[in-house]
């Protein structure tokens, strides 16, 4: 006979039998009693468990109403032999046919090629999360904790915390030089995210959009969510060709921009462009959606505002992250856009995430607004320059000309050109265990890619950083000797 | 002369020059300073904040660079008139013509006609949040934080921390009767962003989907999200007609059901439904999507295993909530799938949210793992059923047989059937500050609509509930008479 531990809680709000039957119903779910198993007689069972009889039938009468087990006259209680109302072993190795759409979308490629774990030199996007002022973080979330009350607990606000909407509006006029209310913020689970959502409403099936020319791998995975059409516009030293996108795609509805640092080729949009573009969005009814990821972090004397700010007309949905300036695990970031846009996405959101989390919000605003966010900004803005500076010099000690890093005004990644093909050496790299993508990586035509290294110098240690750069010296010499 | 008040930090990373561009430049973009305003010279700027005229200098320059500040010979240093570069302001009152889908989203009506703030009588799926343990919940939070490394910050898995997989999998096991790996198991940011993703990659635009009626609004605003063609299959008292489902759309793609707790019905799926349609499922190929939105909470002494435990073919995605057993705000459910499709439904986070909140799961996780989730969940039942006891003992009370409420076998609401017109009671109940929906709200074909009024009441006490009881009596009473 089977024996099973049952814990009985006379204290608790379920009676007995209850706890009983859920003890024997456990152990037949997990498979400790096996099918066919001898249950013991309810009387001796009451007397071990120190219950009334009643409590031991009660509780067999149960699992058996369920068909979990049966009596035999005679011969006592039984696990009974699993039914079509007892769970059944499924199919294994299942495999689901995606509906067309399903199938286009699970077959996007991945962002990025990185590995898993703690940051490696030259990642892409990283911040120095080792730097994170988690204890001043959580300390705040404790305070938050502290004063929570039911209600906050319950849905809140759609478009996000208003104190959270805020204190970005604050932030943004100091930090970027833009203007915006409250009610033009709307805080989404990461800049992604925001990316889906505006292509969703402004765009139909089929739309054309500019795309820069290599451009970031997530915005052509969010058009292709969205169903557009994704046009590559050429990027050169100053940033998007305006001209170009106008020529090959006028009737475009949206172009999708990184003007402060752009992604990947790390340069500026200049001045004339950003009113060209401008330009063209407010003539042809046209938005511009302005990644602005890693833009906090300025190296340059003279920052150039955000389009955002240069906007006039209201054609630009600015998007902003804090995975960058706090830590992705976070997820969030926010959406800027008329007010009018901002309430209309609220049936959009019922119908899908509803709204970011509580507390998570709360701490970020209470972070913002307490000052620790400029002060954070402020430290990490030193030591990427810093890091950028060291990457500069390790790149000349041990490359020498054979990779010349190029000038950067912002962000957290500048690109190193090569003489001989930067794909070669990203492999030799991985050989060598050195994370490092190639620009082409972020190509979709058959343009002819500049030839360099997308190289991250936000997240290690510039000592970490030269070794591996000393590494990849010995990947470009094996390269360039045919190996 | 205008006077902006600038204080140094002589051990910020920043150089003194740029604290003090930094200080103008925000004194300008805030309007503090207006346009014309005339700025102090840089020799006695210099003096007064005690630092280098070269630092005033340069400060100077590099505003004047940015085109915020103008020097006239001789006059000295004024605040420039916005041109192009700088913020100008933009047109007020603008509106975004969306695109056709966009438009026809935000058209999407709300999920329910609910008041904001603190929790009312018959609100419907609204947890008791005051008896929620959150110094418990948060005590774990602190104790994750005090132990977080520098990569749970970073990304980590796009399905969700394995951690709160594996705890999911036990707990429905022991809960829900159904097994499953923690790789067949996807957490996202609350059930209803689980249909999105479910339903964006399972259907195709315009493919027929079952959908009860009357049904869960939220589940039809994601159907119209994905672009599929609800059709509504009438549920009667033993739940979904499948044999109806089956005449009207043989070849629907998918079935969207709550069989374990109708709603808004609330009544439960019998066992011969539940395998008419796992056997309709498997024939057809089609999908079944089981919202087991409530059913934590169990009255009945035989609660049925969800259709996932059921099912032998793999047709049923589970869809579970965190919003009723823990808290809306915490913004987390999941998907149980087949482990190729959650491995596929990868590269669709990638290119929108992502993955979840870390912090918010390993909480959750700790929250389950530890047995607290199970206790919280045991109080709130017990807690539930004599809300439900005490609703019904005071519908009898003050309602008589103009009330009568619908026996229940789980979860956090009740039916309320009337003589009178349920939608001319809700209203008039509106009118005394009595929030109550109509069934009726609930239906999407012109089917003459059951008349009773979704009775939640595991939001509030039971004395709540009783008052709210005794005001909506006189409105049946005030109906009646024809007022």
């Amino acid at each position: 006979m089977t024996r099973v531990l049952i814990h009985l809680d006379r204290d608790a709000p379920e009676g007995l039998a209850a706890q009983v039957s859920a003890a024997i119903r456990r152990a037949v779910q997990s498979g400790q009693l096996a099918p066919g198993a001898r249950l013991p007689g309810s009387r001796s069972l009451a007397r071990e468990l120190d219950v009334s009889r009643t409590t031991t039938v009660l509780a067999y009468e149960q699992l058996a109403a369920e068909g979990l087990v049966a009596s035999k006259r005679g011969a006592g209680t039984f696990v009974a032999t699993p039914t079509a109302l007892t769970s059944p072993p499924r199919a294994t190795g299942l495999s689901w046919r995606l509906s067309r759409r399903g199938e286009a979308l699970a077959s996007m490629p991945p962002p990025a090629l990185r590995s898993a774990g703690p940051a490696v030199p030259f990642r892409i996007g990283a911040p120095a999360l080792d730097r994170f002022p988690v204890a001043r973080w959580f300390e705040l979330a404790r305070q938050r904790h502290q004063r929570v009350r039911a209600s906050d607990l319950d849905y809140g606000e759609i478009s996000g915390l208003r104190a959270l909407r805020e204190a970005i509006a604050t932030h943004l006029l100091a930090a970027r030089g833009t203007r915006c209310d409250p009610d033009e913020v709307v805080i989404v689970g990461g800049a992604q995210r925001g990316m889906e959502l505006l292509f969703q409403t402004l765009l139909d099936p089929g739309d054309e959009v500019w795309m820069e020319e290599p451009g970031y791998t997530g915005a052509k995975s969010a058009l292709r969510l969205a169903g557009a059409h994704a046009i590559p516009v050429p990027v050169d030293d100053d940033g998007l060709d305006v001209d170009a996108g106008i020529a090959r795609a006028p009737k475009a509805r949206l172009a999708f921009v990184t003007p402060s640092h752009q992604f990947p080729s790390a340069v500026t949009l200049n001045a004339e462009r950003r009113r060209a573009l401008l330009e063209w969005a407010h003539t042809r009814h046209a938005w511009i959606v302005e990644d602005d990821y890693d833009s906090e972090f300025t190296y340059a004397s003279t920052p150039l505002p955000c389009l955002h700010g240069l906007d006039r007309h209201g054609r630009v949905a600015y998007l902003g992250t804090f995975s960058k300036s706090i830590f992705p695990a976070l997820r969030l970031g926010f959406i800027v856009a008329p007010a009018s846009y901002c309430q209309r996405l609220k049936p959009v959101r019922f119908a899908s995430d509803i709204q970011p989390p509580f507390i998570d919000q709360a701490t970020l605003a209470d972070f913002i607004a307490g000052g620790h966010f400029e002060r954070h900004l402020r430290r990490m803005r030193a030591l990427y320059a810093e890091r950028l500076e060291a990457l500069r010099t390790a790149a000349t000690k041990y490359c020498g000309r054979e990779l010349v890093v190029r000038p950067v005004r912002a962000g957290m990644h500048a690109v190193g050109m090569l003489k001989v093909s930067a794909e070669h050496v990203a492999r030799a790299a991985a050989v060598r265990g050195v994370e490092v993508m190639p620009l082409s990586f972020y190509y979709s035509s058959a343009a002819t890619p500049l030839n360099g290294l997308v190289l991250g110098f936000s997240a290690c240690r510039a000592e970490a950083n030269a070794r591996a750069m000393a590494l990849l010296a010995e990947c470009i010499e094996t390269v360039s000797r045919g190996g």
